[in-house]
């Protein structure tokens, strides 16, 4: 996403908020194939975003961008796509909502400024976000959206250098934070990684054309050919035949977002090596040494927690079962819910299967646990199938600390693991014991001595400098 | 669905087609729950239709309906369900095709007659619709659609029997081949199952309320109680405050269609006492113990193979991986495939993970083939991922013969089974190896003693007398 | 329209209802015209009915027919007329209704049985719809639609001739009342008129083509060369080059629809040799003649009373004005108007022009008064702007008796003139005096020599037999 | 609107192009009123702008703005009017194109910067809007839209003045040209008027609320008074009960737009004390006066020389008549001309009435000539008729020089009147003799001694200094 000063307060799921995804083409040679191409990356990073998707290409004469609200299917048909033609293209697929969506938050941007055309798909929070809106409102700038995407616009638009390559690149030192950046100009594109490298970012080949993408899933699908993430503090300009790399930061330890693996990430992506699938199944595995319990099935919450699930069964030798039915057409939540049935939405969602559950112990696994609602709800809804004992295992450590990175955990006092010991939270949500991944556990799977991680969330160590406890209201705008 | 005269010969998934589903309830004390309850119902039977959905009620003074293209989701909304108002209701969720979907075709069917007004709502197929319907329009009657429903309709309207019920239990007698119907006049519910019982139909109260719906899980997500199958040849007719049993027909032998176990219901659905997803699970076990083939992986084509695949695995010892990630994102398929991307859809929904399959010999699990077309490009797509062999088992036996009973496998020329062994199906498909499930392992699994079902599509042995192996032309259409 | 069971008992305009508007092409050589020409057509008859648009054509194998709520451009683009290809074509406009519309009342009804496929548009309403259709029920038919074309339908499946024109020309036997219908099988189009010509239907060429439509109009725009009218009692089968021609029925004595010239027909339509606006401005020379009155202004009710005021200003030498502005852009009615501003539809449409009208004496034109609640608004809003004296000036007869043939003027207790006198009646509306149209000064027009009309509505004279004065129920429905 | 960087060539009507209408209220005491007050005033300015319509609001916390594409009963429903709440509202309609519509060009400008939120509501054109962007352009700001209205809320942005009021003021310095603005802040509603006054603006009150509006039609439909003009300017602040004027300008003379009389302005408007029906039917007298030509009839374009042809009627003892029909159902475009109907546009929106105008010489009224070219296809279908003698009668001068001040005549080489002489012009139509109204005929009427006019598209005498004779591109986009 870009930042996010607003957010909806209640969500379906209490997870964490996905973020956005971005994706870039440089198609040097079959310019009919280019926004096919972008609607099948954003297509696989759909996972990513699902409030809004856009492309922007490069036409004749300007760029010429195509956003709208909804999932890349809905905003896209073969007559929208026909009609953005150019040999250079750059996606963006937005979280998700269910409240107040605004058009306006849509991206790509596209500015017009002295520089030139640029169009801009962002991924990440700039914890001076709202510093520098600020400077640049007390020059004079004017802001039609919310977005931090719209802030890196304006820094270009007043820089000094005369090319907008060089005012991007010149501009990209002010930005303090996570972001993964793809841009575009008329006869360029511009993918770079904040200096830390919280947010993913990884780079591709398809015949003679580069991609650049949020994720590797978004390359299989075109049959692209991974070649290396773009490293922390890397800017890469993709122009007519040559790629060039130019470091822009000093060398910051790496602080790539561990949820990436923990939730973020497809399954079929594959970050530093390693498969996010693979990478789940072994927190499950870990959990199950961790923990030694007994039980008589292995649960997964679906679908977040189906992989530790299947690790945590192979390695206790309790049955993996299937128990949570999750319906997968996705009904509206307009109907009100009486008091009767006040967990509506997750009875819509899912179905617990009493000739599985009855009289039966469980352990239920999932990715993590943020405010706590939803498992309260999911376990409120096992109870009445008859399940005997439940045994929550979380295949991740407690979230504490809130994310100033891109996550919506902005607000502390909302991490139910903030507030409350582990016996408190197995109370409160209804669980006969509650376990955590420990993080030395979760480490010891992500090769954590080759890679660093951001684990703030865990551990309230924070990669950038500063004060980043900045309050926010009760609408989750940061003051 | 009603009949299906016409069908897409292609479709995306290489399955059979879903069917329909039905339901209805009598909701006596609670009228503002009414066309919520139906909502709630239909979109925990969206899996056996999501073509058209519709809703009909009893006003005050008529039948009202509503009804729309697409999924309960988009047809319905609170400002259209807020105008629903009644005491009886009943919905329908029809297949989904990806062509000529037809508004004229969705359901349920509301008709005026002289016996008053009466709404339909269908599952099943009639064998002899054709037959009906050309008697009927012999006799001076017009049709707006191609459901065998409306020629139910006619037969109910041109009954010497005055009144609407008594000419509704009189038309069942006419009617041959398979029907779960869910029907409704100002004042009462009716519904009625053919006399072998191919379609399922099942009856539970909610509080004062009866609710009649295709599967159990429509139960679960309003909370009504499961009470009991409506008898194959047995009509109910539920009126204020209380319900009547009667039976129309000659007790014939069960012929509960095997596929709702194999394909059709959902996983949390309960029928003869046996939960779909430990059913699928055993279909699994019994898969493993048949077979013994060595290999490194079980991996299941999502979502179909997922719980046989499961039970594989804990048969086999074998380890379970989910090696194939299936993006629950439908992307729209108006993008023209290029002869590089022949398997564009299936690109668009499936993605082999590389990672955990390279070099591995797998078994790869499925529920049924059909035409074979989606199992060749499967593998196809895996083999690109380096696996080493591809041992496809799957947990039934061969489809050799066509349906009659509301299948989309008319047409005998269209199953791979039918016309080669299963070396050359291995051949076709590109697997290493083909097995299948035996019919007698199946039916060990299912309790055949007590309940009986259709096989014709495995055995040929069709439950209902005549010849049923009429031609159909090439759009599908039954001559 | 069909007929008219059901209507909104208020209206924005308090004029009679307007009509359907029908079309039909025979396109002997140049098929790609085809649907092209019927867009066209009912363009040019937009004006009879805003509702429904629909057109259909004779595909290759099958009739097909497009239809959709709201005017001809927005049901139709591009795309669809593209796909609407064959060589015969019919269309239909619906009258339009600010309430309860039904697409199932949609036309043409297209209808499958025995006889064939077979297409019907039809203007015009039974006076004994209600006894075919209990009639047909008795039998068992099954109606989906309130229409009277549905009726038509199912005497002519029922038929036993086995030619479907033969059955379609028997079926017209049995009618009684208005109408005017179009009608095509897969290879013929027919056209057919009641047997007193109460609607409009004219026959025209353009090239090789024969067309029929509601009015000459519609052969304007499509440059078609009007050849006659169909005869009342006469029915048209055109199919390959030839066109034949037939009667039905005895004689009857023709009573075309007397407000079709003063208020339904556009004003560049001919009817009987005579263009409409013409007779219009004729009616209103008259109307002065007959009044003589004194006053500063000729104002009209716009649109209605235009052609009319003009007659009248010329005939009279008082100056005519456009002192009342209509916009032409339509609001929707969805804001509740306060007490203080109870007429805002009217407000919302006209504008008095105090410049114009202060202090002057006004003679307000309009061409009838159906339920006054309109003249009663209009004339209020006037008083604000200051006018002196109103007369208002009608330029028909008192509308004092129902019509049974197709307008909506079914309920003697609305007609303002049924029960009071032109006393009354100009106080209720707030005029300082009110005068009409003499009938014999109206026919004096319509050289009635020629030509017979239907006066039933101002003179109670009924040109069919039986008892027309039937019960209706508050919702206008026909007991 | 605001400016016209770019327009369509090609218009279905052959004349000047409507231009934007703004309204705003401060509606002191009924907050419930406001919305619906905006959407009323829209409705009646709905004649100035089809393209977009747009309210903004002051809500609790901030300004909220609704806008869309298409006309103000397709934009706002009563749900959107209902969630529109404050107690200060502006509103936009802006001009119809055929073609490339942008939502990003949609009014009012809602923009937030240092200054605070501000909304803008634009209509006029500046002249040294390209000067002023570009130098904007060069400090850094960065633009969305290709508005005016853009680039004054940058100035304003950029202004040392603390107070987003004197801001605004301050800002209005800098721009020269055409523009009545109406802006408003948290809790302020500001209207301005450029120092020559070329567009319209007039100030209203209803009870308690203050209102601005480009019409007086505006203040009619609310039942508002009308107060005065805003004078040229002037600057109007009205806030809690009080409402300032102040002057931002030395005075200039007035240079009212004499095209608002002409053909922009609603009949039923009011400007400088005179009613523009009236006008219009004067400038119809004395053209007659000027022409004293013999002919059968007075004929007028519809609906743009009716009110003169009722003029030149009176004044000439011509006989008038209504003899081209012009259809109010507008029809969609889509379908392409074939080479026997390319005047297709023309044909479904006007019919020449051969009843009336066989064998007749008319007098054809008009109120201007742009291209020419629809009066050539209007006169092209005339002739088909069969009409003998066609003497075209303009209601103004002809238009010889290119307006910068709003109107979309920007391209001298596409005014005839700029390059052929009435005989050629005439032979070019296909009319027997083309009339024009005098310029002092003309200014006769409007007692040009009170109030000046802006004449400059008739005698070239541009009210502001410089160069405007700037070169436009083929797309109309001003170099």
């Amino acid at each position: 996403m870009g930042n996010c000063y607003r957010r909806e307060p209640i969500k379906v799921d209490d997870q964490m908020e996905e973020e956005c995804g971005i994706f870039g083409i440089y198609n040097q040679d079959r310019k009919e194939d280019l926004s096919r191409m972008c609607y099948l990356g954003l297509h696989a990073l759909q996972h990513r975003g699902q409030e809004s998707a856009g492309i922007c290409v490069n036409q004749v004469d300007e760029l010429k961008v195509h956003k709208g609200m909804g999932l890349v299917s809905n905003v896209f048909d073969k007559k929208i796509l026909d009609q953005l033609k150019g040999n250079i293209g750059i996606g963006h697929v937005r979280y998700s909502t269910t409240g107040s969506s605004l058009m306006v938050n849509a991206q790509p941007l596209l500015t017009r400024s002295i520089k030139g055309d640029l169009a801009l798909a962002h991924n990440g929070n700039l914890i001076n976000g709202k510093e520098l809106k600020d400077n640049l409102e007390a020059h004079g700038s004017i802001f039609h959206s919310t977005l931090d995407t719209e802030v890196i616009a304006h820094i270009v638009a007043r820089s000094f250098k005369d090319n907008v390559i060089d005012a991007f690149i010149e501009s990209l030192q002010q930005l303090r934070g996570a972001f993964s950046l793809i841009a575009m100009t008329q006869d360029s594109l511009i993918a770079a990684r904040d200096p830390y490298g919280f947010r993913p970012l990884v780079l591709g080949r398809k015949d003679d054309s580069f991609i650049v993408a949020s994720e590797t899933c978004a390359f299989d699908i075109i049959d692209a050919e991974f070649i290396r993430e773009i490293e922390p503090g890397e800017v890469l300009i993709i122009d007519d035949n040559k790629i060039m790399s130019r470091r822009y930061s000093d060398e910051k330890p790496h602080a790539f977002c561990i949820f990436e693996f923990i939730y973020f990430a497809r399954p079929d992506t594959v970050i530093a090596g390693e498969n996010v699938y693979l990478a789940r199944k072994k927190m499950g595995e870990k959990l199950a040494q961790e923990m030694n319990i007994e039980a008589d099935l292995v649960v997964p919450v679906p679908s977040s927690g189906v992989a530790a699930a299947q690790g945590y069964s192979q390695n206790s030798s309790i049955p993996y079962a299937d128990g949570i039915l999750r319906n997968r057409y996705v009904g509206r939540t307009f109907i009100q819910p009486t008091q009767e049935m006040r967990d509506l939405k997750v009875r819509m969602k899912l179905n617990p299967i009493k000739n599985i559950l009855k009289n039966k112990d469980i352990i239920l696994i999932d990715d993590s646990i943020v405010r706590g609602t939803t498992s309260k709800q999911i376990i409120n809804r096992l109870r009445e199938s008859g399940v005997n004992k439940i045994h929550v295992a979380i295949a991740s450590p407690p979230v504490k600390n809130p994310c100033y990175y891109g996550l919506d955990t902005s607000r502390r006092k909302e991490l139910i693991a903030s507030k409350k010991t582990n016996e408190e939270i197995a109370s409160y949500i209804g669980a006969d014991s509650l376990h955590y991944l420990s993080l030395k556990g979760l480490l010891s799977i992500l090769n954590a001595d080759n890679n660093g991680y951001c684990t703030a969330c865990f551990d309230g160590i924070y990669p950038t400098d500063g004060n980043h406890e900045r309050e926010v209201d009760d609408n989750g705008i940061i003051l």
